[in-house]
């Protein structure tokens, strides 16, 4: 069968039944992480310049912005949860193809579970549809379609969305085609916008790109049927690589959501070793009782730290996050780095300061990116070391549900309180659970 | 300066004034011929689905769908009245890049003009930046771009689009900058959608997204400023033909809009020397008044003639499209060849069905595509026969005003009736002259 009906067919066959408990409890996870980053990142100037502009534009308000007070009709509200959740750059990741999952799928499929009132079960079968989709899409054309200046959270995802928010009204197998074809008339973008606020506007726009696919498709509008096989197809224009069999092989016995992963930090991935290793030391040896007694921290590091992160007086918390004498200082106070520990204040805080200026990196070409070595050397307790082998939220150490926990209260306290955040965590716990998903999203909003 | 930039300040500081005066009667046509095709096009299939799919999701209803009652959000009204304009494939065409250039512009640009009044002179002038834009950048990717599966119209379109939304949002030169960064994030379209709904989709969201980037920009919502020029920028990663002096190269001296060609029948453009040539020998000889006359049509044609359009027995109006008897039957029947030559019932009449049973082709190499010779043998005025060098609506022969004139009421009566027709001709002759574009949008709905 061809490429584009054998994934329109499984994703509307799929059952939540079909889908096996570990791979529930994987999707769970996603979406937990994704929720906690999109009330997280809502307080941010590019959500707030969104909403000014697209204000006027609203249709009935039917979907809310999580962690605001605002509602905004169901496509637009996927674009603004969907640039929220992905403007602190600390959602989930699918490192096969550096694609982050949730953004698209989630973001257009929740809202559309807000008005729609979806339950639990249904919204988990058509994250799982939409994400494995959107992944196995990526597999297909990664690395060629990524190294050729596509941002592939934006090109790929569409699909996701398409596909979550097809499955969530019910299309049947030449809908989910349709769905497909006009997802694939509508990548969205370019790497070139990284560090720019078009960067979180990529996932945005693909959920509501997927939206509006599925929302055509379902009234009859016709498309190709062969997306991705067809010569003047996607595929093609937008790659070259096209093993279109990651497609389609293994569709529901393989699973690419189980390999999701989740940042424990909110920098870039290569600082995450030495974060690591400074957490532990504190924790295991109180060094945060007194920080004076520290006098030296060394890190022996994979030379693409210090390319990338090195700088040493960082200005505020956009430095901060490129800037490994920093993080350790962070660290070792706050005994996390998560999104406050970047706030321009804290860079700038004099016990921050002092402690960072003690910081000091040397390079090892052997050391691979997920390692490091931190050497503390303290007044009191002498000479402390520690090895991390796989930073902690890497593919072979991934976040404990404790640490899921507090990353996500980390997020969610300052937006909406712990009390609040806790509450959700509890339904998000039992989200199979749930019978009307609108329950959730009450206690997701200010 | 970088080309990005130069476009941008380029499109900012254009003047109406500046705008040579054969230029805006140039850029008049376009507008003239667009609008007759989104009237003409307004009661087709894929407008309804559009409709019913997306009239849940409108904001407030401030802009008109031309030829139709509803009215729609601006952005939703870019998008559908895009969808009408090119549902026919009878728009227009920039020869050197096949782009349709109105489509994606004017179908943002008119929604915009009609809930801010805008008058005649800044339309213009944003229409102008606009299509400049838009045929630039194509010419810069074409025909790498193009061959390689993207429909150039959507994805150069979304450029124009936000260059004339903007100019008419009054941007500055970085805000210009942001919309063309959006833009470039939001391609849409591919060629493998030829021959379903989707391909009129494609100016329609090319427009959409156009006014989405120009909104988002007009608040500060930052992007890359070389989306051109950069290494990860659109156009590394969407063509192998990339030559940038394109875009900027006699900007304000060298206009693309004046090279704007404009179709007279509705059906592929091989079709159109021997409609031409029958349509001559028809007025020439009164064939008409009784075409029990015509014994036989004989056409000497290029071999894509018969490749492209090489059915002899249509069974429908799609069909009829692909058919050079038809085509020479019905033209000689009715002196035209509109869509309403393409009727399904027109083409299964006895007598299109008799007159196209005595048409005959023959291919010859070297005849060239815009070029045909017709002999239609008569048993009352002997053998005629008509060479056609150029056909009507080629680059060397385009579209006189009254041709346009007869296109545009042909399109339009069946809607909005012939009285209508001709006062809306009346105030596009006369665009410059408008003082608020909402009076001239009144004359277009139902």
């Amino acid at each position: 069968m061809a490429t584009t009906k054998t994934l329109a067919n499984w994703a509307v066959e799929l059952k939540y039944e079909g889908i096996p408990r570990q791979v529930v409890e994987d999707a769970k996870k996603t979406f937990y992480n994704w929720l906690g980053c999109a009330i997280g990142g809502s307080s941010h100037e590019a959500v707030s310049i969104a909403i000014e502009a697209l204000d006027e534009l609203s249709g009935p308000r039917k979907a809310s912005l999580y962690g605001r007070t605002e509602k905004f009709d169901v496509s637009h509200a996927a674009l603004i949860n969907g640039i929220s959740s992905h403007v602190f750059d600390f959602d989930d990741t699918h490192l096969k193809t550096i694609i982050h999952p949730a953004g698209p799928v989630a973001s257009a499929l929740l809202a559309l579970a807000e008005s729609e009132g979806l339950t639990g079960k249904q919204f988990l079968t058509a994250l799982v549809a939409g994400i494995e989709a959107e992944c196995r899409i990526g597999n297909a054309v990664y690395p060629d379609h990524y190294d050729n200046g596509w941002h592939i959270t934006g090109t790929a995802g569409v699909f996701g969305a398409a596909i979550a928010v097809g499955k969530a009204l019910g299309l049947d197998e030449l809908r989910m085609t349709y769905a497909l074809g006009l997802a694939g008339s509508q990548p969205v973008g370019l790497r070139d916008q990284f560090g720019t606020m078009t960067k979180s506007f990529h996932p945005g726009r693909a959920a509501q790109n997927g939206h509006l696919a599925a929302r055509l498709a379902s009234k009859g509008y016709t498309t190709t049927l062969g997306i991705f096989e067809n010569k003047r197809g996607w595929t093609n224009a937008i790659s070259t690589k096209r093993d279109l069999t990651e497609i389609t092989e293994g569709l529901g016995t393989r699973w690419e959501i189980s390999l999701n992963s989740f940042k424990p930090f909110a920098c870039g991935i290569v600082l995450h070793p030495i974060i690591d290793g400074c957490i532990r030391l504190r924790n295991e040896h109180g060094l945060n009782s007194d920080l004076t007694k520290i006098e030296r921290i060394d890190v022996v590091v994979n030379p693409l730290v210090l390319e990338l992160t090195g700088k040493t007086r960082p200005k505020d918390g956009l430095e901060g996050k490129f800037s490994y004498t920093h993080v350790c200082s962070a660290a070792l106070i706050a005994g996390k780095c998560g999104e406050r520990e970047f706030a321009d204040s804290l860079v700038n805080g004099p016990e921050t300061v002092a402690l960072r200026q003690k910081v000091f990196a040397t390079v090892d070409d052997k050391m691979p990116t997920d390692c490091a070595l931190v050497t503390i050397v303290t007044s009191n307790q002498g000479t402390l070391t520690k090895e991390i082998i796989h930073a902690v939220g890497s593919a072979d150490t991934p976040l404990t549900k404790q640490q899921l926990e507090d990353k996500f209260e980390d997020q969610v306290e300052p937006i909406l309180g712990l009390e609040r955040a806790k509450q959700i965590t509890g339904v998000c716990d039992e989200l199979e659970q749930v019978e009307n998903l609108s329950d959730l999203i009450k206690i997701t909003v200010r």
